[in-house]
């Protein structure tokens, strides 16, 4: 396909889209369930037959020298298939939230007025290597009652279009439109430049990968985009924090996993907590090799002599852009601050907005905290690496967004839902 | 100014409102409600000083020759300022929606998670001649806990400047920043670009005017817009309807008032009822001056010998522009349809998904209009007319919107501001 023809081809999917959705909007749960259902009974059945699609991605991947964690994601593995037919399932168990009404209230004039949840119409997803997430992505939209329009990495073209004719049979065995799940079938680049811009098809976009493709796509999008692009995460250990509570909190929210948006970057301390507090966390850090980025009230601490218990650990002095990163790797900020005030400051200043925490035992500073701190997930005494959509108990997590408008923080199913008003009379006229 | 020194002064707004953003978030609603008392005394007890301010813009007006009507909406009449007071008044009096934390529920992992009221940061409102939306758009913001950058039209920007300084005197003596609210104080063009294309400090755009102003903020603006573009509404006279009320609410619906969004703009009948019930409304219309544009099937009807009751009405032939058109007139198209499939095939096709009503007493077709119109507001036996934030009972209306994003339909305070996931732990770690 030349460019144009990728533009013609992408418009088509998108008118596609949005027939289909008027079907999906008035589908029944029953109905919705059991095209999850046979998804699942689908997956399992079929790993036989994904496994040459699969391994094609592979081969390739490998022939064009990708790196061995990049080959690792593209892999259909047994236990990845069943995580993804399990989550069908799940998703087919719980409550359906399309036609929904709520707050129903009569009003002075006699009218009633409520508020319907409905489907937001057709979603565009745009990912990369990982096949799985096209029937993540499907399964999502299956429930939500909206259409979507699916846009995998290249690498993962023939994994990718495998999975997407599993998920077209189960729609068509439910008695579903085919057309409420369609995958991009070419790789070419401009079909990403399409998809983002047809607002009179797609209602919203949510791109998942590496913080390039996400800042590409929300600058050139037309439509609304679902994303966060960095987590720079804080935990702020307060001057009453019991101590033990904070040494677990912090090493957890740093060091259970580097990779994830949620784990912790920048760790804060109390001045009057500090010279107790650092030598303990900075042991841990050091055992586990973590480079500790410090301001030099902590790299003063944490330099003193045996201060880290023996262990050697890697001090260096901060420069003003740790504040503001994103390490995803075993390395972290390090400040000390006066107290909640400059805690609350240097949050609302350097972070990202995705989740931040503090460990406390005085009540006031815990509600300020709440209050002040503006990102989307703040927590009092737990680990930053809570913030998901599965553990805030949304059943389902469609992204993080740090985004005030529309969702705000991990995204569940409403997040690709609307509320429209509902208004039952009797024959009221406006006077 | 030149261009690059408004460019600057705009940039310096939106930085102050940042600031004084973080300070409204953390307000208490009773320093709020003392804001909004004393903005509403001294706009009782400022009206003569306001007068020269607002003689001299009406004075400019009728120099520059601008329409009677046009003029008319400078005027700060005594009603118009006491309306505004009141409006104030009312805003204190409702409870503050900012800090409400809803759905708190206890997680496997023993975290417990809910979510937070918020402001959404800094809004900009950016309105055309009436200068009492300036103390509408004041009072939202300090209700909300917003910040707010106000962007008048130049014709009134006398008035506007005078009523401004009676919000910054309300602020100062309830001890909230006085840059909470501030005023563009140039009438460049200019100011309006640079306005909707600073995401650093603004988080969301509110205009309102003229079509043509508000197609021109949602191509250019870099940041979310809450709009409406246009309000093509229908009502639908179903089989079952019964036909004194259909006769009531349509004429209502149409009539009541030509100019506003949520008047009705095409008239739908069931066959089955169209014989009977097209002479009616057609009598009606015909006998306020109400243009009809007919379809071939009810321009036969009205077009019939006596149809109209001994009135003379003016029927044309529809073309396919009128389907779609929103005529704010005494003009109104009709058509005739199958039944509740194609009424619902119609609205979708061509409405412009503001607010659509059916009359009817068939509950399956009730409940079927309500699911599948894909409209901001849908309604069942009451008049388009309602699609108000007032009738709606939301205590305040920001705007309309018809975008499926964050806010849809008539805007309260809620839809100023965002939900914040609170966590709260006893040091729960993530394993």
């Amino acid at each position: 396909m030349n460019a144009l023809n990728v533009s013609e081809y992408v418009q088509t999917l998108g008118l596609q889209a949005k027939a289909a959705s008027a079907l999906m909007a008035k589908a029944d749960a029953a109905t919705k369930n059991k095209a999850l259902k046979a998804l699942a009974r689908r997956l399992r059945d079929s790993a036989a037959e994904l496994a040459p699609a699969n391994a094609r991605d592979i081969e390739r991947a490998t022939a064009a020298g990708l790196s061995a964690p990049m080959v690792d994601r593209l892999k259909l593995t047994p236990k990845v298939i069943e995580t993804v037919a399990l989550g069908c399932e799940q998703l087919a168990a719980m409550p359906d939230v399309i036609g929904e009404i709520s707050g129903m209230k009569q009003q002075p004039s006699g009218i009633r007025v409520g508020q319907m949840r409905v489907p937001i119409g057709v979603f565009g997803m745009i990912y990369e290597s990982r096949p799985n997430v096209t029937i993540e992505a499907a399964s999502l939209a299956i429930k939500s009652g909206n259409a979507a329009i699916l846009r995998g990495g290249s690498e993962a073209i023939e994994s990718n279009k495998a999975l997407a004719d599993l998920v077209s049979a189960s729609l068509a065995e439910a008695g579903l439109p085919v057309d409420a799940v369609q995958l991009v079938q070419t790789t070419d680049r401009e079909a990403v430049g399409q998809l983002i811009a047809m607002p009179q098809f797609v209602d919203v976009i949510i791109p998942r990968g590496g913080k390039g493709l996400i800042e590409r796509i929300s600058r050139d999008a037309k439509v609304p985009v679902i994303k966060h692009l960095d987590g720079n995460c804080h935990v702020y250990v307060d001057d009453s924090a019991p101590l033990d509570m904070a040494l677990k909190v912090v090493d957890n929210a740093k060091t259970q996993k580097y990779s994830p948006c949620n784990a912790a970057e920048g760790l804060l301390v109390a001045a009057s907590v500090a010279e107790l507090f650092l030598p303990e966390i900075g042991a841990v850090f050091a055992a586990k090799g973590v480079e500790m980025r410090c301001d030099p009230a902590a790299a003063r601490i944490l330099r003193a002599e045996g201060a880290l218990h023996g262990e050697t650990g890697t001090i260096v002095d901060a420069v003003e852009s740790d504040w503001s990163e994103e390490y995803l790797a075993a390395v972290i900020s390090i400040k000390v601050v006066d107290g909640v005030d400059e805690a609350i400051a240097h949050i609302n200043r350097y972070s990202s907005h995705h989740t931040d925490a503090i460990i406390t035992r005085d009540h006031i500073n815990a509600q300020r905290f709440l209050r002040e701190v503006d990102s989307a997930s703040v927590m009092v005494n737990a680990s930053t690496r809570f913030a998901d959509g599965f553990e805030f108990g949304l059943g389902a997590e469609i992204g993080i967004s740090t985004d005030k408008f529309h969702a705000r923080g991990p995204v569940g199913i409403e997040g690709l839902t609307s509320l429209k008003y509902v208004v039952l009379g009797q024959g009221e006229i406006r006077t």
